[in-house]
């Protein structure tokens, strides 16, 4: 700031962060744009593909904003369940099944919010075929990938025209510097700078700076992030294996848990009285049974907290 | 940022920020949403309002994004064209003529990019009286408003439920930023504010403070900007005067000369050879006379400059 780099600047993003991120991902820069958070740039994707009607395919348990961004742009969300008990696998048949001539796009989030589950490479390569098959794009959200706990692969490992969405909230926990970006062909990324142009412009230069320092250090900042989001999920996997069932997380934040006959509702209302806050199942689709724990606090609170969810699932 | 204010927060904007604009506006906190420059805020309402498709009628000469955005969101431009040979007055007749049935907004931009003209009170009474008859709301771009050189009557001072859309680019030179606010009545702040729940998320808390900071010294600095603005404007309408024709501008920034006869693209690029650059008229609606100077240079700079456009003009 004090260099007053707070003057207008590329819809683009700054050439520097976005040739940074092409190496990263091993991309050209033309294939990356710079976003006002991952949000902005799940948003602008799915206005561009989603304008005027049509449907978007989400597995469930999803992250809510892509329904109702998907409803705020008078498209259609067509949901595709997976279950705990497949291990939040998606079965690629109804997936296939589900692809319509108005489908215009696929979202996953992976690794996943709620379920921390990272999705296996063979499943996304099926994903991937059907998807190249179908012609239909696939947006996949992988703003949890760099600190998650096992292998995942990116969605620009695979072949096809797909689009990858990433922030550096999580890696970074910058949670509100809002800076995130968006890597696709070329066509894309120019369209998503001329809608930039009439909506956000640019994102601060001075935010993108420090996007830029946060990469440099990325190794000693995202291992120390992780190992202490590990620590945390082996601590509540302890704790919470005495009260319910769930699929061990392969990425930091969130558990997905399950109690048999529970009504999440209820039982998040009763635990905020409590003062523990988790959020009902429903909230990511029809998961009356779930519910999900964050892991953002520090330790100890955590600690209490997770005692005390014990104690009322009984 | 030291103070640790990086986290996600409030889609409405920080309520100290909220209470200090409505303050000024002589509104309550519940008017008023911060959005990501006002780019963002015209986006953002113009989304809302224009969804689906209907019409939006915006007078000329204009700011190209309104244009850009209501085609962008598939609704159509209704263009009301105001003339410098009667000193860019909006007509009233006119105006209540092409209002129609689909209808959804009109676009004010008070003071006016390119022409720096400022909207007649009683004019804008007109409009606002016409507005009111057939219940289609106004959107007031007043971004140029608080160091205008004569005093420029807000859309919020008239009767009716019309919409204020401002920024802190121009008042206050913090172009790169990104901060802005809409007014409105709280039905379509808290939809501005679900849109940003699902899009910006939020401006940055830092910059949020840099600008209530801002608005705390806002007499000293903008009255300072103003008169170098006038300086300049005085100096530009003394050497521009002997050369080509145009109203004396009421606001900063620009001015927008009209000399009969010319071809404002070709003569735009010959003058980008000379190192000189203004904008055709033609960028701001059908004006191929016109060209638009601006005066964000330091004074030595745009006096070189206007020189080489007097000499070019011939």
């Amino acid at each position: 700031m004090k260099k007053g780099k707070t003057k207008y600047s590329s819809s683009y993003g700054e050439i520097n962060l976005r040739e940074k991120l092409a190496k990263i991902h091993g991309v050209s820069a033309d294939n990356v744009v710079i976003t006002a958070g991952s949000k902005w740039g799940v948003f602008a994707t799915m206005y561009l593909l989603l304008k005027g009607g049509g449907n978007v395919i989400v597995p469930t348990p999803y992250w809510t904003a892509y329904d109702l961004t998907a409803k705020s742009l008078g498209a259609q969300t067509k949901l595709l369940r997976t279950e705990f008990d497949s291990r939040w696998r998606i079965d690629l048949e109804k997936l296939e099944k589900i692809i319509d001539k108005e489908t215009r796009m696929i979202i996953l989030n992976n690794p996943n919010n709620p379920t921390s589950k990272v999705i296996d490479p063979n499943v996304l390569e099926g994903i991937v075929g059907i998807a190249n098959d179908k012609h239909v794009p696939i947006l996949s959200d992988e703003v949890y990938s760099t600190i998650s706990f096992v292998k995942t692969k990116s969605i620009l490992e695979y072949e096809g025209n797909h689009i990858l969405s990433n922030g550096f909230s999580k890696t970074f926990t910058m949670t509100g510097w809002r800076l995130g970006y968006i890597i696709a062909e070329k066509e894309l990324i120019d369209r998503i700078t001329r809608l930039n142009q009439i909506t956000i412009n640019n994102v601060p230069v001075f935010i993108q700076e420090a996007g830029l320092k946060a990469l440099e250090l990325q190794k000693q900042l995202s291992t120390r992030i992780k190992e202490e989001y590990q620590e945390r999920a082996k601590m509540a996997s302890e704790i919470l294996k005495t009260a319910c069932e769930f699929t061990e997380p392969e990425a930091p934040f969130y558990i997905f848990p399950r109690k048999r006959g529970l009504d999440s509702e209820e039982f998040t209302l009763n635990l905020l009285d409590q003062g523990v806050a988790v959020a009902p199942g429903t909230a990511f689709g029809d998961y009356r049974e779930h519910f999900r724990v964050s892991l953002t606090a520090p330790r100890e609170q955590i600690k209490a907290g997770l005692n005390k969810i014990c104690e009322a699932l009984g």
